[in-house]
């Protein structure tokens, strides 16, 4: 009779699953992830998806919170290197040219927001993930401009991503983010 | 032996499917979608699906140019009866406030991002209906103006609706499309 094999600890494996979800959505959407998708990508017994995560909605929110969570962090961090309210102009220009220069950051923050339309309970990670944007962008402008900023972003980069012509806009998104982050003197010409 | 049923002509029933392919989208997603599903839910033989469509993707295109279409007629509309560019502004915030106050407006729309994300052949839909977007703005504001309203439109509606607080933010929307439709002073103080 064979030893049984000694059972090596793994505490990262609920991490390591984590991230095979988000690689398995990326690729065929949430529609089309499974336990047993994510169990066999990642190698482990299906059994391990059961005693790491309590169903589809746990693995989502683990693998969406992720996401975002990496997403936010890197936004922070640029919003934290610009020294002064210019250098977050400039430094938001080049962050929303290049968003969705991959196509799996764009895929990924729109399934999440499938989802979340789809599912009342996902918003508060949408709403979660918003919050931290708009506290980074209060570094550099007012809450009420932080929220304005942020919205933009969000409509500039999927228009980007999602229209044919791919010449550089660089200089229309600055000309945007001066815009809604200037208050308009009352007597300005107006732009047409 | 019984006498054939005349085949009563049915010129409409394409048109129909593709109700009916909108509906299950909304319903299920892109994802969830197949020839049997609209078949069934449209009462009419499998064999009807592929006479009337080549393939899914036909299918798709047929009901996101259906739906685009639809939403960009309404937008059209709405400036084409803005008396001015001061009836513009307001009837677009009107306009962003509401749009997706319907779930099935916001999940189609995501839906048909999903798509035009994840296989580029799409994006010539959604390219069309930014255009159409567009030029309808192009009635009251130049072209860079009516491009950059056009992706705040997308944010704002976007975050709106993908916050959990649903304050009023009607003012909110107002000063975003005022800054934006406006020429920054070079000599205005900025607002933070």
């Amino acid at each position: 009779m064979t030893q049984a094999p000694i059972r090596r600890p793994d505490p990262d494996r609920r991490s390591r699953l984590i991230d095979v979800a988000l690689d398995i959505i990326a690729e065929v959407g949430v529609a089309g992830v499974s336990h047993r998708k994510i169990a066999a990508a990642a190698d482990v017994p299906l059994g391990s998806m059961t005693y790491h995560f309590d169903g589809m909605d746990d693995v989502l929110t683990a693998a969406f919170t992720r996401f975002a969570d990496h997403v936010a962090d890197e936004f922070e961090e640029v919003m934290c290197r610009a020294a002064d309210r210019d250098a977050a102009v400039a430094a938001l220009v080049g962050l929303i040219t290049e968003l969705f220069d991959s196509d799996r950051n764009l895929v990924l923050t729109i399934e999440f927001y499938a989802l979340a339309a789809r599912d009342l309970k996902f918003r508060s990670l949408t709403s979660a993930w918003m919050g931290r944007s708009r506290t980074a962008l209060e570094r550099h402008f007012d809450p009420l401009t932080a929220r304005l900023v942020d919205a933009l972003i969000e409509g500039l980069s999927l228009h980007l991503a999602l229209e044919e012509d791919r010449s550089d806009r660089a200089a229309e998104v600055r000309t945007a983010i001066v815009r809604i982050t200037t208050l308009p003197d009352p007597g300005a010409i107006s732009s047409s």
